[in-house]
Order: structure tokens, then sequence, then C-alpha cells
């Protein structure tokens, strides 16, 4: 049992990375007063967005904690609650984090790249090492407090455990549908009346639009990104937790159960230290974009290297040698998660087939060019689905049911460097547009933007991630709901099975069709406001006068926070209902049927959206006529098309099959009663 | 065993009406000599496409029989050939019949509407009866001589009898996947070039792409559309018969067990006397759309009021009053059908609300008409989803999986009557063209446009009705699969099952993909030879020379068939290697994530393709500044994306997921051994 002190110890010490990390950005100056100005104004609208979600988020935590505590159990409750305010604390030190280093990163790119560099990555570690350090810590503080203080069973602790990954859950569900919409309302609001109509160039601060879309920047890719992930990474390691418990009898018989529920744990832990080792790694000099590249792989592969080799000892330790096919299932996992990494790379990089295809069809207009990426998205789900399929295979062959979610807790283990890559984008693409507002000379402008062209490759690649690390961690919770309510089978020859299966996939296409008509209307709202204040506002084409950026902030809030209800009360109460109505085994149907084609969506949407992204920006780097040119509008259609595809439906839907199975698996003592 | 001859007897009737019907048609006059050379045209161009689509065809089959025969038996490949020879000669006769009826409705339209209506709905009809009374013909003849020339035991002689499902497969899988491509590759590089391009209206004889566009509404729209619903049709009743051996003893113990196996056939024979009934019943003599909605609605209700007279009379007769729960089950499907047809054409009207959110959005361009097109599209899932998932529980509930089968039987009884319906829609359309292209009067363009309109909103419907019959009918066909290789449980908590469910998710997409870029690929092949013909003719836009038509039906027709063997052999080899590799309770996996993603996406495309279809001619018609205005611009973008969504990628995957689960279960003998 004393291992079990090394997760909050490991968790700990990724809290005072990140508390180093935050105070080596603060010794960085902000520069001019215009700069201060500029990210003054990012700095309180994303608070301003931040607390009226946490005040949105409050309600319907405490709504959904009584309804646990009357329903479930009061520990459930806590446990929830504990979950849900950890989450919201990271999001919120990440998005602190990030509008304080945005114009810290401007000011350093003034001097050169290298520190430029180090302020915006130290802004990632803060929120990558936030998310890990937190989620560990109070799982793990739950589960000692939960067992220690009652005398359960271990099945029993680990059903109170389960609430902190609902809380997880409910936050992502915020985060990532109602950042998402927030986001790409402000983006596709301001890129419609700004560049279209007006005139004006992308981050004009004449366009009243400009700053919620800055904001937006942190919004989705920060805070979002980070609950989505903080929900990975804590929903799989309960699930290895749960599945545990009900194996270890059976399929451990040789080694010691409370060995088989610590070892997630632990792999979380030790993941934690080689992420911090991988971090002293992410250094250079250079000023080529490819030197950027190697500094993050060169970290990224030493985490990987160290976890692997401690998780060998760990397995060795605490399972022995004769279990040692766990080791292979977590190996799995994070091979599976980088090389899913690499397609969507492969599938959304501009110097890349697919994307190229999208490029020449931009020369025959609008509707070929959606044509064309909506196929190459489609086309790009069959390596990701191998890829999940083997890896399924590889650790269920190795290590049965408890290796599937062995291998998702693997693929997360180094989740604490590879957010801080992801988490480094929006603070390099932020320092560029507060370049460009602030009037930066070019030399300045140049360095932001090539961080900000890595930025664009590393979000790819932590989209992909994110949705492989959904899927796998959605079926490791599927395997725990059928553990957990008893289901030998869930046999879809059964109608009502294949019923739920029916529902299920529907699902996914609904949830995408609200999100994306949430943003369309959002959107709408922006364009209405920018062009009234450009009608009304005497001066501001000419620059004499200021817009008011707040009006968009708020209508973009406004829109993200109402335009959640429904998809947030369809994602709880859908599983919920059908569980009910048509039993567990076609609940077990639902999950499985959302997972399948919601990973598709999710694949499709984010590579489509992704390859659209980058093919107008190799023309805008002036092939077929470059800017302005009908090939470029023909890619501007493609791109708007795509922001909701790649920052809101798709993303969403992550967070729509770990909720879903999470409900499940919460409500699993209240199913078998009913 | 008497009462089988019923089922050849009808079939007979249908033929016979069939003829009549085309006998009709040739009393009409074809017109002006302008109008009989662009008819002519278009028919030798279909009759080209057809007789090269055969060859390949003919290849192809022969190819399968011969590894049916040796790897099955040659029974089975008897029944195949026939299938196939029989779903080829209906195609045949409908797109022999379509092409002689367009230019006599033409013609029948200078005198009045009446006469026109009356020639276009007969050339329905031929291709309606043709494809009822060939497919329950061959079927019920492959049946009776199996089991009259051998001593098999009943299930032995279905497991042959299933070859002619699958020879009906096949020709689908050509006429629907390779029709798809050809017509619109026609349609959207004719208007990319002539509307775009050159500015010259739709339909222009100057056109070099025209023909091939008229040539293609009847390869996509009635060979296509035939042989995709011929597959439905008797591969419900092959699956109800597989099913209904299957359950016999246990299900029905006080009845014949001959009884409950005839009774698909009889349900689909009294359903042709329903249909020629039905028939009767529409005529107009009024000019109104309304009007001739009424007269179809008039027909197709007294068609299924026949027919469920009749099925009670049956089910009563064959089976006893005590299993009377059968007829109810085929009312469930017969429903559903009816219902989902409404929900697809509300969808899809321009003056219901999500085709006018569509027409709104095309106010802020084409990236909002791309976005609120597709999210409605997906809106559009939720109901097909219930109500197939309602029918399924009803069947179940009052006959279990015999009980699903018979509602697809239900569901198809009345094709007959609802594929004339659906095979008029072509007819009208290409009247239109001729009525334009040989300079008509505006009233005859008038009357040739009301029936076109009436025939976007069959063809809406029949659309709908087409997914929705797939998907019961590839459920129906499951279930058979599942008992052909006698699998207890299909239980997608093992992992290998889990990951047939991924995999066969996958596949719809790869599918979607791949038909979307033949048709991108080939569109671009015809830009660019209508672009060398308006360049190199001289004359040819002042109209004193002619195009080059033939070589545009040629890049069609080249097009088409090289593009579909990549998707042709996916669907063939996904099954057979996941079978061989995985097992075959992972194929049962892989057929259920197939038939749960790609009705989704099936529904999906087609119901975004025809609400934008809808949208751009609502605009057309003078909303929002009419033909030329931004609005418009932005529609026929939503338009062309729509294209290969409705009538190529969405419908081939009607055509996968009955291939698939065909395909298992024909070689479930050869799965069952290795």
């Amino acid at each position: 049992m004393d291992l079990v002190y090394l997760a909050p110890v490991c968790a700990i010490l990724a809290l005072l990375f990140a508390g180093y990390s935050y105070t080596s950005i603060k010794r960085e100056g902000t520069g001019t007063e215009l700069m201060q100005k500029i990210a003054a104004a990012i700095h309180t609208g994303a608070m301003v967005y931040l607390n009226r979600q946490y005040r949105a988020i409050g309600i319907f935590v405490i709504v959904l904690a009584v309804v646990l505590a009357l329903g479930i159990g009061v520990l459930t409750a806590a446990c929830f609650v504990l979950g849900a305010v950890l989450s919201a604390t990271a999001g919120y030190i990440g998005m602190f984090t990030a509008t304080a280093a945005n114009v810290r990163t401007t000011n350093a790119a003034r001097r050169g790249i290298a520190d430029a560099f180090r302020v915006s990555f130290s802004s990632g570690s803060v929120m990558g090492m936030a998310v890990v350090g937190l989620g560990l810590l109070g799982l793990s503080i739950a589960y000692v407090v939960v067992s220690t203080f009652t005398g359960l069973s271990q099945a029993e602790i680990l059903t109170h455990v389960t609430g902190f990954g609902l809380g997880a859950s409910s936050i992502a569900l915020f985060a990532r549908v109602g950042g998402g919409i927030f986001t790409k309302a402000a983006d596709v609001g301001a890129d419609l009346v700004g560049k279209v109509e007006a005139g004006i160039p992308e981050d004009d601060p004449r366009n009243p639009a400009v700053i919620a879309d800055n904001v937006g920047d942190n919004v989705g890719d920060v805070a979002g990104m980070g609950a989505d992930l903080y929900e990975s990474y804590v929903g799989a390691i309960i699930s290895a937790m749960v599945l545990g418990v009900a194996v270890a009898a059976t399929q451990f018989a040789n080694a010691d159960v409370m060995n088989v529920i610590l070892l997630p744990l632990l792999i979380a832990a030790v993941g934690i230290i080689a992420s911090i080792i991988g971090s002293f790694f992410v250094r250079t000099n250079k000023t080529e974009s490819s030197a950027i590249h190697m500094a993050f792989n060169k970290g990224l592969v030493a985490a990987m290297v160290v976890t692997v080799a401690a998780t060998y000892f760990l397995v060795n330790l605490l399972l022995g040698a004769e279990y040692i096919g766990v080791f292979y299932a977590s190996v799995a996992g994070l091979v599976a998660g980088f090389t899913i990494g690499l397609i969507t790379e492969y599938y959304t990089s501009f110097d890349r087939k697919p994307t190229l295809s999208i490029v020449k069809s931009t020369e025959t207009g609008a509707a070929t060019t959606i044509i064309t990426g909506f196929a190459k998205g489609m086309e790009s789900t069959i390596w990701p689905v191998l890829i999940v399929a083997v890896a399924i295979y590889v650790a269920y062959q190795v290590a049965g049911l408890y290796g599937i979610a062995i291998a998702a807790v693997g693929m997360l283990a180094t989740l604490g460097i590879s957010l801080s890559v992801d988490a480094y984008g929006p603070v390099a693409d932020n320092a560029g547009g507060i370049a460009e507002m602030s009037h930066q000379k070019p030399e300045v402008r140049e360095i932001t933007d090539t961080l900000d062209s890595v930025g664009n490759t590393t979000a790819a690649i932590g989209k992909g991630f994110a949705i492989g690390s959904a899927a796998l961690t959605a079926l490791a919770l599927f395997a725990a709901y059928t553990q957990a309510v008893g289901l030998t089978t869930i046999d879809v020859a059964v109608p009502n099975v294949f019923i739920g299966v029916l529902i299920g996939a529907m699902l996914p296409f609904l949830f995408c069709s609200i999100t994306m008509m949430a943003v369309s209307k959002a959107a709408y709202s922006i364009v209405h406001e920018v062009r009234r204040q450009f009608r009304e506002i005497t001066g501001l084409m000419e620059g004499t006068a200021d817009p008011d950026y707040t009006s968009c902030i708020a209508i973009s809030t406004n829109a993200a926070l109402r335009e959640m209800i429904l998809p947030g009360i369809l994602a709880v109460a859908a599983p919920l209902v059908v569980g009910f109505v048509l039993g567990t085994e076609a609940l077990g149907g639902l999950l499985v049927g959302s997972l399948a084609s919601g990973f598709l969506l999710a694949v499709t949407m984010a590579n489509a959206g992704g390859a659209w992204d980058n093919a107008k920006k190799y023309i805008e780097m002036g092939h077929l006529g470059g800017k302005g040119s009908p090939a470029h509008k023909a890619a501007v259609v493609g791109d708007t098309v795509g922001d909701p595809f790649k920052d809101t439906s798709g993303p969403s839907l992550n967070i729509l099959l770990k909720l879903m199975s999470m409900v499940s698996l919460v409500f699993a003592p209240l199913l078998l009663v009913l």
C-alpha cells in the first residue's frame, strides 16, 4: 500500500514544475504600452469568459452532485465535485498563464527565437503539468481517502472514485463544447466581415471581433483541449482500476490484487517524471522551424523511452514476470497514440498528397474544394481505425480487458509533455496576433510566424492524439461498464441491443448537427455586431477610434453557454433513457454504436478541417495566384467550413463518447436496481 | 405446395402489365425532327453505356460464378447467374423504355398535361413492373426448380437460392456505383463549364456534355434505382425464407413449415396484384402539381390497402390466427417505409424549415451554405433511425427474427407501384430537357416543368424509401447470416467482435471517399473535354456547328467502369477477409458496424444533397435576388457538393450494406469449413 503514495508525490512534483515554469514566464517583460493594452484585452476577455462559464458549471455541478448524492451516494458526489473543481482549476491556471505568456513571447521575440520559444513552451508546460498534476493528485487522494476512512470493498471504493471521472467529464463538456462554439463563432464571424466584406487583414485591431478571436484560441485550444485530455487521463486510469478489481482474482491469481489496482496510478506517476525529464530536452537556439520540431521530438522521445523503461520495471515489480503482457499492452497504447498523431500530420500537412489534392481542387472552385476535402477526411479514417484495432487486439491478447485499459493509460502516460507541446501552439498564435496588432518589426513577426507554423503542426498531431485517446478511453470505460453491471455478453443479434447500436450511432451525427448550427447562429450574431460597429463608430476604419471588443466577447460567451445546454442534456440523458427503457445490454449497444460512428466522424472532421486550413495557407504562400486569387477564394470557403469541423463538432465528439460511457459507469448501481 | 405457383403467376401478370404499358407508350408520336434527333442521341448514348457496362458485368459474373461453383456449389452458381441476368434484363427494359418515353412525353405535352403524364407514368410502370415481375418470377422458379429436382432439405435448397440474391447484388453494385459515378461526372462537368464558365443555360444543346447529362439521369435514376430496389426486394424475400426455415420448428410449431417458407413469396405476389390495381388510380386531367401528387397518393394508398388486407388473409390462411403477429410485422415494415419517405420529403422540400434555413444561409456565402446543409442532413438522421428502431422492435416483439425479415418484405411488397412513381421522374426530367433543347413553346415547357417538379419530390421520397428498405433488408440478411453460420451470440464486448464493428463502421466512410473522388476526377476530365470542344470546334457557340456528344459519354462511361473496380472489390473482399481472419462472430460485428454507420451516412448525404438542390431551385424561382445573385452562387456550390452526396456516394451505401450481408450469407458454408 505504501507504493500508492508515489502517485501524489509525483503529482506534486508536476505542480512544482508548473510553478517553476510560471515564474520563469513572469520574469519576462511585457513590452510596449500598445502590446500591454492588447494583451490586457485578451487576458480580461478570457477571464470574463471563464468566470461566466464557471458560474454555469457551478450550477450544473451542484445539481448533478445532489442527484448523485441521492441516487448513488454522498461519497460518489464528493469525488465528483473534487474531479470537477480540479479540472476547472487546471483550466483556469492554463488560461491565466497562456494569456500572460502570449505578450511575453512577443516581447522575447524582439531579442530572438530562443527566448521566445522558451517562454511559449514554458506556458505550455504550465498547462500540461497542471493537468496531469491535479488529475493524478486528486484521483489518488480520492482513492486513498475513501479506502482509508471506509470499510468498503475495493469494488465499492472504485464505484465512488468513478465520480471523480464524471466530474472531469462534466468540465470537459463545458470546456470543449462551449469553448468550441465560442472560438469558432468569433473566428468565423471575424473572418466573414473582416476579411471577406471589409477587406482588412486577419488580426487587424480595427476588427471588433479580433480580441474575441484571440480569446477563442485560448478558450478552445488551451482550456478545451486541456479539459478533454484531463478527462481521458483520469478516465483511462479509473477504468483500468475498475477492470483490475474485476479480473484480478481470475487473471492475476499469482499477483497481489492491490498491485493490479495500483499499477495504472503508478504508470501515470512515472509518466509524470518522464515528462519532466523530457521537458528539459526541449531547447533550441536555431531559427528554422525544423529545429523546433526536432526539439519537441527529442523531448517526447525521451519521455517515452523513460516511461517504457519504468513501466517495464513496474510491471515486473508489482505483478511479476509472469504477467509481463501488461507491459506490452501499455506499449501498444503508447505506440498507437504516437502513430495516430503521425497519420494526422500526414493527412493535414501542406507538403503531403492529401492536402495538395485539395489545393489542386481549388482551381475548379469551392464545390470541388469541399468535395475533395471531405473525401480526404473520410479516407483518412482507415489508418486510425486499423491502428486502434491493432492496439486493442494486441492489448487484449497479452492482458485481456485490463490490457485494453492499460493501453489507454500507456497512451496517456506522457500527457504531461505532449499536452505541453499542444498548449504551446495557441500561445505562439496569440503572440503572432499581438505582434501584428502592435506593428512589430518584420524580424519579430518572422519569429512569431515560425513559432506559429510549428504550432499548427503540433495542433494537428494533438488533435489526432486527443481523438485516439478518447476512443481508447471510451472503450476502456465501456469495458468497465460491462463489468460494473455484470454483463457477460452484449449480443447485437438481439434486436434491443441492435436498436441501441443504431441510436448510439445516430447520437454523434445529431451532436455534430447541433454544435455546427450553434456556431453558425453565433457567427451570424457576431457578423451583425461587427457590421453595426463599422457603421456606427465614426473613425473606426481610419484607426482614430477604438472598436468595442467586449460586445463580441459577450456575444460569443452567451452563445457558447446557451447553445451547449441541448447537447449537454443529450449526452447525459441518452444513455440513461436507453439504459432504463431498453436495459443495460441495449445501453452497451448504444455505447458501441456511438463509439464506432463518433470515432469515425471525429477523425473525418478533424482531418478534413486541418487539410482545408493548410490548403488555404499553402495558397497564401503565393501558390495558384496567392491571396485574392479565385483559387484562394475557394480555399477560404473550405477553411471556413473546416473551422467548426475541426474545432467545434469534431473535438466535441471526444467528450460525447467518454461522457456517455462515464455516465453509464457511474449510474451502473442505479441501472441494476431499477 | 400448390400455392407456390401463385408467385410466378402474379409475376407474369406484372410482366404482362409492363408489356401493356410499353405498347401504350409506343402509340404516342415522337414529334419534330429536332426532337427525334435529340432523343436518338440520348437513347443511343444510354444503350452504348449499358452495352459497355453489361460487358464488364459479364466478366465479373462469369468469374464469380466459377468461384461459387467451385467453392459453394454449381446450383448456387446457377441461381447467381439467373439473378444477375434477370436484374440486368430489368434494367435494360427500363432504360430502353425510359429513353423511348422521354420524347413521347414531350410530344404529348404539346396536347396537354393528361397525356404527357400518362406517357411518363407508363414508362415508370414498365420499370416498376419489370423489376418486381422478373425478381419474383426468377426467385420462385429458382426455388421450385431446385426443390423439385434435388432431394435436398429446405435449408440446403435456400443456401443455393441465396445465390440468386447475390446475382441481384452484383448488378446493383455496377448499376448504382457505376451509374452514380456516370451521372454525376456528366452533371457536375456539364455545370462547371456550361453554367459557370460559359454562362449558357442548363440543357443547352451547345454544351457537349448535355447529352451525357441526360443519359446520366436514366443511368442513375432508372437503372441504378431499379437495380438497388430489385436487390432489396429479392434480398428481403430470401432472408425471410432462410429465417423461416431456421425458426419454423420452434416458433411456428403449430403451422406447416412449408407455409412459413412460402409466406414471403406470397406477400410479394399479392403486392404485385395490389400494385397493378393501384396503378389504375394514377390518372389526372388537372394541370396543378398538387393534382399529380394526389393521383400518385391515391395509387399508392390503394396498393397499400389491398396489400394489407391480402396479407391479413394470407397469414390467417397459411399460419393460422395464432401467428397473426407476422401480419403486424409486415404492417410495421410498410408503415416504416411510408413514413421514412415523408420525413425525407420534409427535410428536402423548399417550403419546409430545413431547406429554408439553408436558403437563409446562402446570404452569408458558400461556407455557411455548406455548414447549414451538412448540419441539417445530420439532424435528419434522428427520425429514420427512430422509425427503423420502432419497426424492428415491433416486428421482433410480434414475430421474432422472422418478423424483422417479414417487415422488410412488407415494406417492399408494393414496390411495383412505388418504383413506377420513382422511375417516372427521370422521364419527366428528360422530357423537359428535350423540350428546352428543341425550343418548344412556353406552354409545353410549363407542362414538362410541372411534371419535373413533381418528379423531384417523388425522387426525394424514393431515395428515403430506398435507404430505409436497404437498411431493413441488410438487417434481415444479417439475421439470416447469423442463422446460417449458427451464431448464438455476437458479443461486442469481445475485442475481436468490437474490432469487426470498428472496421465495419469505417467501410462506408472509405466507400464514400472513393466514390466522391471518382466523381471529382471524372468531372475534371469532362471539364477538359468540353473546354477543348468550345475551343476547337468553330461555330459551336454560335449554334452553326454541332458538338461531339459521344466523347463526353465515352469519358463518363470509362470513368464509371474504371472507378467502380476498387469499391467493388472492397465490398466483396472486406467481409470475406474479416470472416476468414477474425472469425464469423467478428464478421457479424463488421456487418452491424457498417449497417449503423452506413445507414446514417446515407441518410445524411441524401437529405443534405436534396435540400441543397431545392434551396438552389427556390432561389432560382426569384427569391434572394434569383439567378446570378450572390446567394444563388452560394446555392450552386451547395448543389454541386450535394450532387455526389445524393446521387453517387449516398445511394452506393445502400448497395454496400446489402452486398456485404449477402456475400456473408452466401459464403457462410465456406466460412464454417475454414
